[in-house]
């Protein structure tokens, strides 16, 4: 049997992959990663602003167990619903929210995993899910992934992109199986108002229609008062969230699920199948954070937003940078029309001269804007972002 | 709004999950493991012998650069396809196999995961695959989720479960699109023959079929030399493999592709939709075992040579035990018929009389059988065995 160059298959090859594999897109801010680090592996400096990657330092006690742990060679498997100590840390937690949380309502899991697995779990082929746009890529991807049906509600940019009940009534037009709404979003930093958001429940409760609240940001608010949906109680509201972002560690990819027992059930066993379980030793870690998600996280909420007003007076430095002032998290979302330029032209363009990586729109559902992340390294945020006004100048 | 106990939702309740949802089984060991922390947190005493869980202690080279990294803070994401470091130390300790593999033909994902990864990239709703049985649980969990048709081909035990060339021929009689194939096998033991894996290539090429080759096991061979299909060149052969077994690392939940760039590609969209990336910090640790694969992998099979002729000599104590002998890994697969018990019972019984977590056959697609995992701690072990010497007797 001879030996061929395996590289050497052409990408119109015969290989018939099935409609999943041909429907991948992946998230666009990891190609825009992929590209960064090809030029900096040629020796050249990369502004990274493409990725939501916390650079502020973790809670030490979060490391120094994850260490401990590792130094107890606590690497064997777990169970798949997450750490008991964990599950029951997080519904005591959340308990001053819904009273009636148990350990069986809370699984830990990815929380970019848990959006495939949860629609994965909901939906069948061709079942309509709607998105409201601007919305973060990893729902495209698992929407495209899953052959469900995508109904987009783009929301106005002339109110700072917030849901409104008007958007709602729009997304139940399209009778939906599942809606994901995202309060506070990614990549637009809206919190949404309480009534909208009960009213979403309302008409959701009417129409038997699943909603998953990712509530990642939710910590993160600090231009307005954010609402959980976990205030409510609805038996196909699940809600989703991640330690990555209020905890300033994305490598350790722990999120975690609450919901009715029974949907929780369910993600343990489809973690099960995908992934056996998470590392017994970033769990534990991750665990010392639940009993200082408040203290952590409205220290770090308030180094944002210092920083959040700090980068919005150097773009506005530039007239063709439009955005509004996020309510929550890290990100600015430029409308980029008045450069001319399309949003995959802008990034080729501005990684290329400038060596600052940031996220197309496209990926966001919104081809004339690009995403800034601010949550890196301080002076390099901002001098990526003087880079960018000069870019545009 | 009120709320309502959210556990109370019982399971035959109005949820309509999807197929895929209803289709859901996870892997039956991690539903043993459930059951059996469950009892040691009552403060029951439990030998784990139901998963493949080493306890050997892990190269310190692997653990501490990965306490390097977390002390480093390299907490952030990575590409979806893995350090490049990583994937081009593997590409370069395969090339003794395979002169032509670069970067590219390698992917960092999470073996477990790589298993409905590839089924989903591969195979629509509805197509063929191939599992020979036993077959490990993953294939099944992952079959009955992507909603493929599983065509069972069961092997023969008085062949000590080898794969033949007429076990190819059967399979290839349901025109499958993907054959699964997963030598060192896992419960067996058994390794396959170099003709029959280059007949099973052969017949792949002609009938244009993709075979997933399972090599997990392959440096654990201590009783038969391992043919590795990497020796062999096919555009729609993908071998799969791990660290944890060979390292005794299950926890870092790394493992690697190794296929073609096209499918390599896809792979990494698949992961970067998933769960984004793996850590930096468990892939910078684990790549420190790619310069000691050889060494350290050889030392360990040593370890469970001996290790298993020591279980065998125990477990030969009863005569309503009969097993083969493993040419590799740490499993023993054992037919229970003349306990007069099915294998639910038998684990079920077992575990809560004598405390010794096992896991069923059914899950391996044989119901009169039990798996014994002995690469636990070797007292515990030993002493797990005896207690079900005990319990048959």
């Amino acid at each position: 049997m001879t030996k061929t160059n395996l590289k050497n298959i052409s990408v119109n090859s015969s290989l018939d992959f099935s409609k999943r594999g041909i429907s991948l897109v992946g998230q666009e801010m990891f190609k825009v990663l992929d590209k960064a680090q090809a030029l900096e592996r040629e020796g050249k400096t990369v502004y990274h602003l493409e990725l939501g990657s916390p650079k502020h330092y973790p809670p030490g006690r979060i490391i120094n167990k994850t260490i401990t742990a590792l130094l107890d060679t606590k690497v064997g498997y777990a169970s798949s619903s997450g750490l008991f100590e964990f599950r029951k840390g997080l519904a005591d937690y959340f308990s001053k929210l819904n009273k009636n949380l148990t350990y069986e309502n809370i699984v830990i899991s990815t929380a970019n995993l848990l959006i495939t697995q949860l629609v994965d779990i909901i939906c069948d082929t061709g079942d309509k899910v709607v998105l409201f746009l601007p919305a973060f890529p990893s729902y495209f991807a698992a929407c495209n992934y899953t052959l469900v049906n995508v109904k987009k509600v783009l929301l106005d940019i002339n109110k700072g992109f917030a849901l409104t009940k008007r958007d709602i009534d729009i997304a139940f037009e399209a009778n939906p199986k599942l809606i994901f709404v995202n309060s506070a979003n990614n990549p637009t930093g809206a919190v949404y108002d309480e009534d909208v958001l009960i009213y979403l429940i309302d008409l959701a409760k009417k129409r038997d229609c699943w909603i998953v609240s990712d509530e990642t940001y939710s910590l993160l608010s600090y231009n307005k008062k954010f609402y959980s949906l976990l205030n409510l109680d609805y038996k196909k509201l699940i809600i989703i969230s991640s330690f990555s972002k209020i905890f300033s560690v994305p490598g350790f990819r722990i999120g975690y699920a609450i919901a009715n027992k029974e949907i929780i059930e369910k993600i343990g066993l489809s973690t099960s199948t995908l992934i056996s379980c998470l590392p017994v030793f970033t769990q534990e870690g991750a665990l010392q954070g639940v009993n200082i998600i408040d203290e952590f996280s409205s220290f770090i909420k308030k180094k944002y937003k210092k920083l959040c007003y700090e980068c919005i007076d150097i773009l506005n430095k530039s007239k063709k940078l439009i955005f509004t002032i996020p309510d929550s998290a890290f990100y600015i979302f430029i409308n980029i029309e008045k450069t001319g330029l399309d949003d995959i032209s802008f990034c080729d363009n501005l990684l290329e001269e400038f060596g600052v990586a940031v996220t197309p729109g496209k990926s966001f559902g919104c081809p004339n804007f690009v995403r800034v992340a601010f949550c890196g390294d301080r002076k390099m945020v901002k001098d990526g972002l003087r880079r960018i006004v000069k870019f545009v100048y």
